[in-house]
């Protein structure tokens, strides 16, 4: 096993502990609801945003058992919105993650209150551990957090998106949904994580001008794994922005065009990085992960 | 007008002023969410809990202009828990404050992101504006409302809602779930407007009670009015708890000791107060007022 592949294994293990750990017991009332909320989010996913919030934690000199309630933060509201995005208002979806969604699992109305608790949850994390240096610190945390959720962020995202089924997308309209809807999320991990340690405003703008390309690469990849990848693969559903004449960037660009785009974006994420002087190496290899990975 | 009556108006104007300023203008991408966001939150609604932190504020020399948006950020969560309750797969109801419902006069997808967009911008405004004397408290005022907000509130209150359709409740099991879906945001309501001024343990003690008290008698009331106004008098539809065979407070105790059981709390409520020092004659006129009102 390479170092990176040993390093995101130990903290894929860690943030199941921590996400274990915060999330109330299923003996706990109402227990079917907490029982849903922990079959949503544990045993599941790449935690993709958990590994930059602990990459960038580094760049900073933060302290991993800082970082990772942070990171459980994001991720928690990134589960919530895969949850609410499944249900049959929204995309429809029976399969995430390689298991049947919340509300087929359950029903519909647990799966609404699913979502509606972890948000809660997320916020009661960033606040109910010590994160960063001083509490202006850790409130300027939410600011970030609750920001990226919203309408201006990862919520409007998705409402654009669901707009844009069927519609004649241009290329930077599509830029314009995916900066919102997945983009606004990897930049906070990006942004908390870094928060978690001492972050000097020049370190902040390179941090996230590496986000926006990461995030950026993150969506192509996913567009051109959703065309070309099987279910069995994913884990979910392959093949349905096509089925749902979604516009994508392998439908706008063609996918060997949108290879090259996410090879670009991976070139200036690196050159982002380049002027920190903390230590990179993994948000570099995250950027390589993201840009190479098959599911 | 008594003076009550002109200090409600002018409370709830400011509080119309402060929703409409801190919501995204309708004109802002993407605009059919912020116009939804903004039809479920503005012009409706009696703004109690907006109300009850603004008195609570009162008692701990808070400044109006601080504590408008506490009150505006527990409003933002109740109105989101309204959205998503009328949503078809909860209580799947057309009519609110006397208007068709968000999935109604909109569609289901956009409730539901207006419901999870409201939640992020509670938390927002909470770490946006300097509400209390210092980081850390106004941290804590984000923990109070995250955990009012989630599993083990109103989040956690409504699932037990639901899984009570039909059963036969005891008093205390159905007392549990109102303490918990319409119980914890009303004290975080009171905790969040007191927390903007100068707040002792003994004071937060004491408010707790009041809360608590309130909570409860406000269900109450809410039990008898479904029973016996009409649906023009409330604005939303009348008498859906008997249809569903809900347990209620009248369904359980009779109208006559629900009501008695009304006094009671308010006597309650009126004595919590008894022992603090700033002014609470706001907090008293408000209990009166949630006992007395007609819709």
């Amino acid at each position: 096993m390479t170092d990176f592949a040993a390093w995101m294994q130990a903290c894929q293990a860690r943030m199941e502990r921590v996400l274990a750990d915060c999330l109330p017991a299923a003996t706990l009332a109402p227990q079917r609801l907490h029982e849903a909320m922990r079959y949503a989010v544990l045993d599941g996913g790449k935690r993709v945003r958990p590994l930059l919030a602990l990459a960038a934690g580094e760049v900073t000199g933060a302290a991993a058992e800082r970082v990772q309630h942070a990171a459980a933060a994001v991720e928690l509201i990134h589960v919530y919105s895969l949850v609410h995005d499944d249900l049959p208002a929204m995309d429809d979806d029976a399969l995430r993650r390689g298991k049947p969604t919340v509300h087929v699992e359950f029903d519909e109305a647990t799966a609404l209150l699913v979502g509606d608790a972890l948000q809660s949850l997320a916020f009661e994390l960033l606040a109910s551990h010590k994160l960063a240096a001083d509490a202006a610190t850790q409130l300027a945390m939410v600011h970030v957090l609750a920001q990226a959720s919203g309408s201006r962020g990862m919520a409007g995202g998705q409402a654009i998106d669901l707009a844009s089924v069927g519609q004649p997308l241009e290329l930077t309209e599509l830029e314009f949904m995916h900066i919102h809807k997945t983009g606004a999320l990897i930049r906070a991990a990006v942004l908390l994580g870094a928060h978690c340690g001492i972050l000097t405003e020049a370190a902040a703008t390179s941090l996230d001008r590496y986000a926006k390309c990461i995030g950026l690469a993150f969506q192509v990849v996913d567009d051109i794994l959703d065309a070309e990848a099987s279910t069995a693969t994913l884990g979910k559903t392959a093949g349905k922005d096509a089925a749902r004449n979604k516009p994508t960037y392998v439908s706008l660009l063609g996918a060997a065009r949108a290879r090259e785009l996410a090879q670009e974006l991976r070139a200036d994420a690196h050159a982002a990085l380049d002027t920190l002087s903390g230590s990179t190496t993994r948000l570099r290899q995250l950027a390589d992960f993201i840009i190479e990975r098959s599911y």
